[in-house]
């Protein structure tokens, strides 16, 4: 394996806050161990048309708080066929870059992992997605702060909702995943919490709200985007139909889930993991996303972090049964 | 005119924050004039059930930086009828409230004036609504805690639209008024606002856009709910069908515009007017909404408040053109 | 009088959060107006020493909505002598500026009136300070951001005192005036405010925490820096010392107030201010703040705006005292 | 052992966000089985004094998002005698509790252990503590709250620490640990950060100080309170002998840091081990803290928990070196 001289950072996939803050950590851990860096512009698209930079330590001042990506993210086709991966392959080359760290979720890593093996050159992955959907680590990039928002924005949902008697379908991001669904909606005080993994169904949901206490008719019920059950507008005309009594409303948190400045744990996760990564690949490693499991640093190889049978805790359903009537 | 002994206060219509800072006004300044004061639930449809409760200085202790209210509220079309009329009256005296302090938008004050006229008991409103749509006050209870929500939304919004280079479409409340739109246009730094009052057709947005900077591929177009030009979804489409190249992204804000803890300017207001209705009552007034001019406390006839007419400030489109491009 | 080709922008003064929106406005509407700007660092430091550089649109993305201010600001003593005023006129003309725009406070103005007194060079002034301690405009640039910062620390540390039934004494901004500690002491509930302008001696706060409830044994006592009855260490001293049966805390909010994210208020005044300072230079006013009065544009003499007697609203602090008890 | 009738839940020691969600949690999971609950004021000082309540559904009722603790919290010097928790063993029977649930930190698991061996009263404990010092749990509630608050506070003073060209030293909490210090100053950027855990003497902050970019000159230094080096007013006054050249700021953040709404984190913590503790309670556990170590629940006895010995990750001190130059 030839000496590692200069490492290229990028961000790719849906963006999430605390990438800057992980772009950061690779460059300046980057710089500390006298490696060059240079930052390749919205993913594997900037990589093909060779949109790279050289950075330093002022490149990435005052972004750790900041939402978003500097580097800008994209979703790349031309990544996808082999013609495409060449050409990226030599911008690459024409920069000097022997090393990558690749900053996103499953699409960025399944990329990442066939890039890997066609290419001789080192990557490691950083986990950068809300949706915490990856093996190998507990939590990734943006998740953090994502169900903080949503928390913030059911919070005063849940003014207006008590203040009218309504109930509230409040739809959330995880399109494979319910993992935002399922902590926020215990936060949040939900009635019920609809998610793909748990393949609720609304007859359910309908004995849950049944179940509630007659004197509170203030009801949130929390759904992950593409639940099984149909999405919110659907659930919600369902609901009107079976419920007439109730004064239901939509609310379709959308895109205000993936901005905003990170919370600390985003921060310090994002750091740990992006200084991690530089050394990893420092020590040979490549192949693998760096993670964070039981407070300790884990490499997971790429194909094993993708698998998407993300469990969910059965135990988590349960509490917001007890909890919520 | 009878002496005042005993206040009734409620809230109607859509919920507002710092309608409770209102309240706590309210209660207090009753109490500190030594009059009793009565809760009414639900507005007006708590006033015809009788849902009337006597308050004291502790039933609004810890509730100023709470949003929602703590009155509930609701809409009643039993008040509309002579019939629901009589018999609210009949409530209040049984209960033995003599003036009452309402606190909501036109919809609150045109029954309130209704009710002032058919019954001899005196009336004075409160602006509570996040729309700022009533004349007679600089702003209404609300408005500046939604602005700031707005931002909000909009700020994280801004941190995706960035990273990924799109056009976000955000639509925000203000049925039949744009102040929420264009105040927030301006603070986001929107690219384009279509309000209602400002008889925006596409023809415009399409010029400012394409008046854009060509290396500034991220924008945000700010709407107002049932604009002129249709709603955001259909904004959306004609937007992706006439530009496809750009990543067109419909945003809408919904109801976490209603709820959080309230400003400090929405508090200081809420609380001003509060003590101003219980002093204005004593003083004699009735069927006028209180309010704050330049600073000053104002009082307006209710049918003046109500009539809708919300002048925009031509020069905060002007500033819009100015500034974003 | 000649035609301006080139406007100068800088901050200078205590920082304010807001001054980033002033700066993207003055920077815009110079373009739009198809002239020349350029920034200027560190305030009258960076005229004297040239640290200036020209501006374009890009200069000013993505900045309203960040706190603190691109330009950096600082205090010079420099700048008071008629040598260093000279310097900086001769650095302006070295650099084609034919046209100020300074944002700040008194001490800013102060040395802006000098200056264009001194020199044919036309400047205008924008108010950028969370004190609200000019005349000519209702509010000053971070004053509002400011106060919401104050309340959501006052809504955390109520959330303790409540828990402990401590008494808290709050200190935060206002060395001249009083405007912080009033509003934001209504807002956040206090039970008693000490500001400069009252002249309120410990006594009266005395007599004001006899009459409270007893049953309230959480009290919040919100005091400006440098108010007469001596800083909050000391006013906590005699606290302690009079009633030991208060668990009182003191808390200094300190250096917090001036940062953040501005809010939607100050983002709107500072971008129309902005502009209006702007087409104010084009049409040929000098030596005058631009402010907004009853939400009208509002221009006044340098000299005016620093008289520092900023009137209290004596209502203020009645509403304090029937609301709070 | 006989069987459970009756719950008795409070809190103790310094209130922490999340403390109400996780007194929601016992409430109704003791009556999901089919328990009785009540809940006692001021910790100690009201289970001595009998101040004691029963509780229902809607006592629990929208505080989940509330910060403080509505059964309020003290430390009391007479549980601390036999004769103090006699009377208190005493008002537990009559009030039929026969079981506790202690919310707090490391006084109230020492009183707690001490009381749990004296009298047949089975006593779980739930870690309610804003600065992480407990062994058999990774988090306690409150701490992420704590430190989302801090790393909120640090951002707004790095604006005007940057915009001012200024070293600010920020004091947080965390009397005998220095994990709110630790995970903030890499979250925040800070160039430094003095814990008591780590032996840091100013000697080595100079050598950070002067190992810094020459061209950075705003600087935060985070500082744990009552750390080694001596307090934030103390390393001040030497650093600005020191460094004459920086202009040197100090900032307490105090008490704002208990307060506020607690996080998603903090409230799904709170909820998943307030279940586990009432489900503990009645499969016969007793005198242990119910945590969560690697998202597992755990649980720990009390002498344990208290031990104090709190390790330091060493990698988090190299990281702030690492990134923060």
């Amino acid at each position: 394996m030839a000496e590692i001289k200069k490492i290229g950072v990028f961000t790719s996939g849906g963006d999430a806050p605390g990438m800057n803050a992980a772009i950061r950590a690779v460059v300046r851990s980057a710089l500390y161990y006298n490696l060059q860096v240079a930052g390749i512009r919205r993913g594997y698209e900037g990589m093909i048309s060779g949109d790279i930079f050289n950075m330093d330590r002022k490149s990435v001042a005052n972004i750790i708080q900041r939402g978003g990506t500097i580097l800008k993210t994209a979703r790349s086709d031309q990544f996808r066929t082999p013609e495409g991966r060449k050409i990226a392959y030599e911008q690459l080359k024409a920069n000097g870059i022997d090393a990558l760290v690749a900053i996103g979720g499953d699409g960025t890593f399944t990329g990442a992992r066939i890039f890997g093996h066609e290419y001789d050159i080192p990557v490691l992955g950083l986990p950068g997605t809300i949706d915490n959907d990856l093996l190998g680590t507990d939590f990734t990039i943006g998740y953090d702060t994502a169900i903080n928002t949503v928390v913030d924005a059911v919070d005063k949902i849940r003014d207006t909702a008590e203040s009218h008697d309504r109930l509230f379908i409040v739809e959330v991001m995880g399109r494979d995943c319910g993992l935002i669904a399922l902590r926020t909606g215990i936060a949040a005080g939900a009635e019920a919490i609809l998610i793909p993994e748990s393949k609720t169904d609304l007859n359910a949901l309908y004995e849950r709200l049944e179940k509630g206490r007659k004197d509170k008719s203030s009801k949130i019920v929390m759904v992950a985007e593409s639940g099984e059950a149909g999405d919110a507008f659907e659930i919600g005309r369902q609901i009107k139909e079976r419920y007439p009594q109730y004064d239901t409303r939509i609310s379709i948190l959308g895109h205000i889930q993936r901005g905003g400045r990170p919370s600390c744990m985003d921060r310090v996760l994002a750091s740990r993991i992006g200084v991690a990564a530089v050394e990893g690949l420092l020590a040979g490693r490549r192949n693998e996303m760096v993670g964070i499991i039981s407070n300790e640093l884990a490499y997971t190889p790429f194909e094993h972090a993708i698998k998407h049978n993300i469990e969910i805790n059965d135990n988590f359903l349960k509490i917001v049964e007890i909890l919520s009537l």
